[in-house]
């Protein structure tokens, strides 16, 4: 039987593991006796729908460090897309092309790399594929910063999002604490329905650090009188007090705290002000403190130099055991990581249906919060220690991280 | 003669650097053969007028990695202070509570280590010092990530604060050109008065990334219709359009950018938005493109994970030389860097008299920026690159840096 190609894409919001898949998916074809060209699909999806393929095994031979840069390089190095296929019931014809853009490819297995958007995506062409006959293997990787993917213990570019994180409220601890003055300092923090990266604020906790001081998240309904009080009980005990914030935090009613302060511009225009921002104005009105807010904005989503090696390594297995499962024969499902114990840590691999994943969300457990809502419990941070152990090998040159070149996506018209 | 201790403060904003300098100071003390103990004074000047001293000497021989760790920790070890001294002819009382203070710790030289306010406190303690008739020497030790200290080629904490910035426009081009949509993306950077942090942004770019595409600095006044015309530019050329601009950019008539879009917030008071906020707005409004902001905040200045092991290293040496400058009788003025050559790149230490430095500022020179004001030229790169390199041995415990605990800052009340 005649070898058959595999087809990769990425696709969702970025991540610093996602590429650590993707290799590990280029190196499991490399070891493979099935298959042979592997391509990639330049802005997920899209790439099949408007046929901007890249050849990756050759990028592959032509580069002796690819893959080890790969492994540690930001974001997507094929390129993203925010594209929902329609039903297909309504759209026969974005299928019908797929697939036979499948076919003339002659491809035997397809990978997408994403979060819950991507495994719509993974679960649409598998039951396409299945209703047509079709014998194209179709496995979704996940990745996201906001771990709140189903039936994996966690997902690759949490962990790595986690240690920036802690490593911020660390560093951002160390620059407040160097006045006498009292002040308040909010951190605003990724995750508009899943609280799991703010709460990974308090892994900056240790011997000498006592912040963050407070935690709240999306899990727990807002209350602004409850927060100013425990603000004033914080400053009580204490000069400098640090908050971390989850930008999708919401009152009883279920709105969102940054809606609540709609702002004129210049221009006569509403604009929403951000989570942190409104509670920097809140703590302002109610308590003569100096406050501070600090969007981490997309870094913590990007920040490659500070990764979690514990989180590529997984990453780049969950793309190698993805080729394997493929091998197979299996399809229509979810790589996943399965935890086996806490201390030592130790993590599976293993794969799930797509049914029960796509358009689900994982939250964090209302008994790893505290009673009060305004911090975790010892179970919660014992699940998030592991997943930020270890440092990457990372290049330098000219002061800089090494990455892999993306000059293929900054493209000009 | 009986051997004299000496007395070391940290004062003014925050750099990574400033610790390093710190260890040198105490390295020097340790080798002195002339200095026999050496206390830190608790955030900045006001630990002498509140009787709030650390002894430096038994900290170090108490610990054995206290030297490498307080090198690579960020902020102020000792903590910090804004607090300007008065007139001595306004207010004698207070000299004549420091000198005391100084000759009851037998203190022989007075070591501070800050930016321009602290120059300041240098100048005045000196200048009263003399009038009096005090051996005690007193020398300044620059710092700031602003870089905008005169008499000095640049300034510690500089280095390191440039190289966040170029890693974070870097990894934030990687994050960005993911996307096939148009999109601009704007970072606002420290820098009130003077533009060299966000002309660092330049270092981002190499081989294969293009970003910034357009570097605004508050060295030229700025023009919302041609900053509007510069994007359409950019965007007709590429996707994907990165903007770096300083917190302090103004117009013609002298009015910060920031300044112009006061909004009310919801509690009805005018609220001053942010750089980067301004000109998103001002983008949504004129070209109907996606656009975010991102201001980069205290990070920048925090974030020791990320430090330039060539600016530490500098500042150590200038902490050192400034106790063997104390020891030869210099007084009076504040440690300088001397540039020698570019490449290779070498730099020597030397010292300059205070009083044409404190209160005064270094700009970036017109002609180191380009003729349309959005850009900067090869010279200031060359200027700028041999300054961020090298990486110092940061240790990890838990997945997150080891820093000197400070726990005698993060007091209780």
């Amino acid at each position: 039987m005649s070898k058959k190609n595999v087809l990769v894409a990425q696709s969702g919001g970025p991540t610093v593991a996602i590429n650590a898949s993707l290799a590990g998916v280029i190196q499991g074809v490399l070891d493979s006796e099935k298959y042979d060209t592997i391509y990639g699909s330049i802005y997920g999806i899209l790439g099949i729908l408007e046929n901007n393929l890249m050849n990756l095994s050759e990028k592959v031979s032509e580069s002796k460090n690819f893959l080890d840069t790969l492994k540690v390089s930001p974001a997507m190095y094929l390129g993203s897309c925010r594209y929902k296929l329609p039903d297909y019931e309504d759209d026969d014809a974005t299928y019908t092309f797929i697939f036979n853009q499948l076919k003339k490819y002659n491809i035997g297995a397809f990978f997408y790399i994403g979060g819950n958007d991507s495994m719509d995506t993974v679960l649409k062409l598998s039951h396409y594929g299945e209703q047509i006959g079709s014998d194209v293997r179709i496995i979704g990787i996940p990745k996201t910063i906001d771990n709140d993917l189903c039936e994996t213990d966690h997902t690759p570019g949490f962990g790595s999002a986690a240690k920036y994180v802690a490593a911020t409220i660390l560093e951002v601890a160390h620059d407040t604490f160097i006045y006498s003055v009292p002040s308040v300092t909010i951190l605003e923090i990724m995750g508009r329905d899943a609280g799991w990266l703010t709460a990974a604020s308090a892994l900056a906790r240790n011997d000498y650090n006592t912040a963050p001081h407070l935690i709240y998240l999306p899990e727990v309904a807002f209350d602004r009188q409850q927060f100013v009080s425990d603000i004033k009980a914080q400053l009580a005990k204490r000069n400098n007090v640090i908050v971390a914030v989850s930008e999708g935090i919401r009152d009883k009613a279920g709105n969102y705290i940054s809606a609540s302060t709609a702002t004129n511009d210049q221009f006569g225009h509403s604009q929403l002000s951000g989570t942190g921002k409104c509670l920097e104005y809140l703590v302002k009105e109610e308590i003569n403190v100096k406050c501070r807010s600090i969007e981490i904005n997309v870094l913590q989503r990007a920040a490659a130099h500070c990764s979690s090696l514990t989180d590529l390594d997984e990453s780049v297995m969950l793309g190698r055991q993805a080729v394997a499962e493929a091998e197979k024969g299996n399809t229509k499902c979810m790589m996943t990581l399965n935890r086996i114990s806490n201390t030592p840590y130790k993590c599976e691999i293993g794969f799930a249906g797509i049914d029960h994943i796509a358009n689900e969300a994982k939250s964090v457990p209302r008994e790893w919060i505290n009673e009060a809502g305004n911090d975790i419990t010892p179970a919660l941070l014992e699940y998030l220690a592991p997943l930020i152990i270890g440092e990457p090998d990372i290049q330098y040159k000219n002061g800089l991280p090494v990455y892999l070149p993306v000059e293929h996506l900054d493209t000009g018209k």
